[in-house]
């Protein structure tokens, strides 16, 4: 059974970013900002209970320590170094779990990091490290490092299709700065093509596999609560 | 049986403070700063290291956002967004432990914070409830709203007694902004009186009175190391 | 020659926030946030450039080191310590200036700082002080320790009013936690009293007095920009 | 004539580092820490007039942003961002400055940008941009590009020699995490052979030239002060 993910939480104290409310009744994993790359203790807490009030299933979206950055410049920590800036951020939504009386479900790396540990098999390492004392899956792109290296320290591994991005002809993700709103027709063509015939097609137009267990939408297109609605109904359509 | 605690892993970055390598194998318990007036990631999961291969309990010692003042600046933060705060850094300490295979043990907050707590019970009931989900102990002061808040939510309460520190009048703590060497003798008298009488002379002369289940010593002194070996043979003849 | 200001710049990394692209057009001078409660320096570089582009006034916008609360958050900082919290801020915005071949114009302290020394003689002269070696005006609230301490120590102060704010009985400003959209019948009538009688009615009905050179806006309501224009507008008839 | 520089003011709030009182009565040009790899606004100051009671010539020391890792991991900024970053940084100096009377009268780039600068041009231009405004030298290593960015945009340049610092075979400089006692004679003997002959011996034992007008000591070294008047000594003793 394929599920519906999305990138939550993603404001930070007096900064609004991304349609939280508006999409956490189509999704069923919120991957929820730690405070690295965006929020803070206070939004990480609302978040967290915005989820569970939707019976939504609360993730760790961790990320390198990088506020200004968003996650998204590329920064050389050693890998002992990333591990526990990655044990410190899921440890801190776990307790913001406790206090809720629930507990964490996956852990979904954020931002540049995420490429990062595709490309670099120290990087991945270093991540699944971190996600396998909580005894819980990483989601990540099947087929990359993300993959090896949890299947080497026995972390669950659950493949991602991101129908609201584009991929380069290596398969890599193209993050837009800002972005724009989802093509709607695009989206559902997009994810229904990896639902049914498990392939996409990169911007040179190449054709490629792709192997998922899980579909990653974000918060931040300015009709992101409509994109959610709408993989919603296609993935439940499918299943 | 009164233990003995030190707070812990306050270095930062490149940055050295304290001598916890020194003062480790003298301690019962180890209150280990979780990153927003002192350490970092990767020195917290040292610092549970060091802890733990010492056979030291580990404890969270979280603290207002503040590294530049290193905990000490005042700051008003709503109730709610103190919990979160206390909430992340727990948990994110209990991240560090997961690793390590261990458990916490305890919460003892720092710096300004702990004596806005003393005094304002909105301050300390925002921190007992902080506590409360990890099910540990709360160190603090006895008989100020550290212990009336833990006891209105449930939460176990444990009184300190500072023969490292001295205590005004009113029985709040003076914290020096750069500790020099510690007085061993002085340091002697203040915890056998603690010990055997359960009071201590305020700095006016005035003897109160003083309820505690743990000894807390501080890791920067320059002779920190020989307090605590001090301290440690004080409560274990004492025993 | 009453001008019209407006805090700008106030969005940080990915986060977006005010619309001073809107309001620029209208206004004679800009308070630009100097990456403590809000902006970075590429941000600060990019609104320096805005505000140039359209003839206004650079004007520093400092405020306490507090990004998680927007500068909202009363912290206690020693009086020189916040003195070279705003040397710095000043300074950083100089650097901007500098490369484009400009100069500083004034200072406005943002947010809760503001209203602390207001109400605090130390944390002004500690404001003024950060003010006085760069030869500009200070803005403020008339009639409060802004003034008094600009005067204390020889720097040139300018009243500010409030048109888009409420005032409380005591003259004290009301900042709402989030902008909703200004009501711009009651903006209007509020500037053309002010302008005309030098008066405003605070929340209970009463009537004061209010001195002013200046006129300040804020760049976060959803009509931000229609305040700044009605402003210009009204301004400008008024000369 | 052949100046001594140091990297100073790199505490932060309550953490220590350097012995910039031991060293400031030796060197000619202090390079200030701006806050971002380390020292705050106060530190800031403090350092400052301290460089100013010694007679010593203030420069700024900008880096990346990034305390917790004093400035030494390597971080992608985009060039103009770099740029936006430095002049914050400078013009924060030139602010302390503006409040002491006095003027900048360098930069000296710190930690890994500066490495990053002397093998990429771009990162040179971003940082020789932000030099440029301020009117004054740029510190750093001749025949890199350091050197040709300077020159293209009309920026002065001075070269820098190492003599407490080991040479990797082409000629970078190899930064240990923790600085270790400086060997005395091993620094004289460097110190001399540049200043007489314009070279130094690399770790593989080869020798190469360095063209420099200044040289570069650290405030770490446990015996940091006895390097600087060593230095002091035989560059006098030079001239």
């Amino acid at each position: 059974m394929v599920t519906l993910n999305c990138d939550m939480g993603e404001s930070f104290g007096n900064w609004r970013f991304g349609d939280d409310a508006g999409i956490m009744p189509h999704i069923d994993c919120a991957n929820i900002a730690c405070g690295f790359h965006a929020s803070d203790p206070w939004t990480m807490l609302k978040t967290v209970r915005l989820a569970l009030a939707h019976g939504v299933k609360v993730g760790a979206h961790p990320s390198l320590p990088d506020k200004e950055g968003f996650g998204r410049r590329e920064m050389k920590l050693q890998p002992e170094e990333l591990t526990a800036a990655f044990l410190y951020q899921i440890g801190a939504l776990t307790g913001m779990l406790a206090a809720e009386g629930s507990e964490l479900t996956h852990v979904k790396p954020h931002g540049i990091v995420y490429g990062m540990a595709a490309r670099d098999k120290d990087t991945a390492l270093a991540i699944a490290a971190a996600v396998k004392p909580f005894g819980v899956p990483l989601f990540g792109m099947a087929g990359t490092h993300h993959e090896t290296a949890a299947a080497e320290l026995g972390v669950e591994f659950v493949g991602e299709f991101f129908p609201d991005l584009t991929y380069a002809p290596d398969g890599g993700l193209i993050i837009p700065r800002v972005q724009s709103a989802i093509d709607l027709g695009q989206a559902e063509e997009r994810i229904s093509r990896a639902l049914t015939r498990n392939e996409f097609v990169a911007t040179d137009g190449t054709v490629r596999k792709v192997s998922f267990g899980t579909v990653c939408i974000h918060s931040d297109p300015p009709n992101a609560r409509d994109v959610a609605a709408l993989m919603r109904q296609i993935i439940d359509k499918h299943a």
